[in-house]
């Protein structure tokens, strides 16, 4: 008998269909011994209604009272899931985050688990209740209603299978597993068996969007061993855990791209100190979130300095920086370019392999894309390309470093 | 400055635009230097749609899910009507049940108030805070999540009235007030200036749908003064308060009416101890809610019992107590009649006033109308009569009290 914890989705989630289909899933393990913990999101749609209601009403909704409201899709749909199982013999008991034990701290709607009591959760599995947990909330010690923002309910599973000492917990979604690339671009990319929490971490931030990285850190740092694997079927997904040894035999774990990226450089900035803090500080109060930043000295002593973004933020960069440009020095200047991408190679392997980033550009260069900037991190190299090369250069780079067969 | 408690009902905050007028009530007390706490319901048609989904899941729902569902509508409007009084520029914040103090006992969607710990409330009061408190739901000792049942909001309203010390209760609803009558039926019905916890009980309790009674059991437990009156205008409502002298002066407050009533009568029962108790055992465990119950000693030393009910438990009451009058005596027979309906004259002024009775069956006599059952209590008279008659009764009685004239 194992204790499992899985998290289910708004998808998921999202008719009563789809909850009796749930409902049946988690069934079947109870049926086979195990006891059962499933960690749910709202219906898919409740939140966004919830959402469009607040917005006639106000343009600024209380983040507060946002809490309070949108607290409620998660809490109805425990219920249902709940009642589902009934009705098919199970003896299920539903908790809401406070139930949970799940204490928050932080601001509203950014909430953060601080600590887990699971003393009412403990109880019911000892009475051989299977539990549905609701996902993406939590009690803040000031008593107040609190959620826990995007991937919240991801974080609620993996808080709550750490607090439990669960033996399995499943993030069940509605892709297979990680992959070693966007199966969409690259035909013959393989869904991995397993990976490590720090190369999960870096294909989150570098456009493989299974899950928001806070939950991989989360499970990183109370060491929760999960699984990513689909709703859909049974097949076994993908296991994210500690690195070990064998892992490093692999050089690449997989390549990640990103679109719809922009790119500025500011050229002609004074070589002094707080420069940089000033056109980043400006670019943070705007909003603007900024990937992949370069900077260097020119050879006539200035400065330059390049940042990539979403291309959606581009205006809003390029209107913040206009006034700190004409500031900064006479000779600064701006520069824009649009319709880039980003590529990314990822693995921990590469801390014992050399010659990674050279075999990438050649790999690339051959297949006639030019790069454009390059940032490295110690298990990552991430360059960027014209948005219209970069499957072209995923395929590439996904064929050169063989990731298309299984390791031995 | 006075602290007004208030309650609005599922209709007040049916839409966006009444939750903005709802809103817009309690602006206007507040600039006028209230303090106000706003007891909510869910939006109209919100619990509904809840139960639809259940019924869809389960044809038997847990009664703690029942609760973790349904608590959701009052959480979303308490959060939706304090973001539209935070966009007119008002200082308001939302607390559930939970966060009101409000601690419940008793079983599952039938919760009974037990106490309030109003520190929060008091606390946003002193910071100059609106309070919008959902209604109808608290928090068991165990920690469950506990809805109030039918009339749950007028309960919140007044146990929190009590708790804070209010000067003023509002229960607007979408009528005016406590009338002498229907004012369907008697077109000269006036509405009550005041009326004393006990008349407004019996008159909850024979037809006159303002409230629930145990909402008013509260109330005059706790020496909550409360009125009631309309959420759509600014008229005066009807004050429900402890009975003072001046009341008993008038004979009778009001004339209630409530159709839709069945009688069974059953003739023929041993006189023997135990026979009504097993009779009406029968039916209690068959959810039959009995209104006047009538028992007497015939001629032949048998007993007969008669009882009304609502019409459509008629069948459910005659297919349950088939087999108990089989098992009773040989000579025990079973008679029903429906279409009838009761009228009740109610008044304190009963107490200390003679031949109130008599008044009133004479009047129903010259009417032409004839009178089935009797019962009375201290501060009522209560007649069955053929249902088709009911309006007729109603305006005879309503005349010969001259309930129409103000007393003076």
């Amino acid at each position: 008998m194992a204790l499992i914890v899985q998290k289910y989705g708004g998808t998921s989630v999202g008719s009563l269909d789809r909850i009796r289909n749930v409902a049946n899933r988690i069934k079947t393990l109870r049926d086979e011994g195990n006891q059962v913990v499933a960690v749910v999101s709202a219906m898919g749609g409740v939140t966004d209604k919830l959402i469009a209601m607040t917005n006639e009403l106000t343009s600024s909704p209380s983040e507060r009272e946002m809490d309070v409201l949108l607290s409620t899709g998660e809490q109805q749909s425990i219920a249902l899931v709940t009642m589902a199982l009934q009705e098919m013999g199970v003896d299920a008991v539903s908790v809401t985050g406070r139930q949970a034990g799940i204490k928050t701290t932080g601001s509203h709607t950014r909430g953060k688990i601080d600590s887990i009591d699971p003393t009412m959760m403990q109880g019911y599995l000892d009475e051989g209740k299977v539990i549905i947990c609701a996902g993406f909330q939590g009690l803040r010690t000031d008593g107040m209603i609190h959620t826990l923002g995007r991937g919240g309910s991801d974080l609620t599973a993996i808080a709550v299978a750490s607090a439990l000492k669960a033996d399995v917990c499943q993030i069940l979604t509605d892709v297979d597993g990680v992959y070693t690339s966007d199966p969409r671009v690259v035909k013959d990319a393989r869904k991995l068996p397993e990976i490590s929490y720090d190369e999960m971490l870096e294909m989150a931030s570098s456009g493989t969007k299974v899950m928001q990285s806070r939950s991989v850190e989360f499970a990183k740092k109370y060491g929760v061993v999960f699984e990513v694997r689909s709703s859909l079927n049974n097949n076994p997904g993908t296991i994210v855990t500690e690195e070990h040894d064998q892992m490093e035999a692999v050089v690449i774990r997989g390549v990640s791209i990103e679109r719809s990226q922009a790119r500025i450089t500011i050229t002609g900035i004074p070589d002094e100190p707080g420069m940089s803090a000033t056109i980043l500080c400006c670019l943070a109060d705007a909003e603007v979130n900024i990937d992949m930043i370069i900077s260097n000295i020119a050879h006539d002593g200035l400065a330059r300095h390049s940042f990539t973004m979403q291309s959606n933020d581009l205006g809003r960069a390029q209107a913040a920086l206009k006034p700190v440009i004409a500031n900064l020095s006479p000779d600064a200047e701006l520069f824009t370019e649009a319709g880039i991408a980003k590529l990314s190679c990822v693995g921990i392997g590469m801390r014992s392999h050399v010659g990674v980033a050279a075999k990438m550009f050649k790999a690339l260069g051959e297949a006639g894309i030019n790069i454009g900037m390059i940032t490295t991190s110690e298990i990552k190299v991430a360059v960027t390309v014209e948005e219209h090369q970069i499957e072209d250069a995923a395929r590439a780079v996904h064929e050169v470093f063989g990731l298309d067969k299984a390791p031995e």
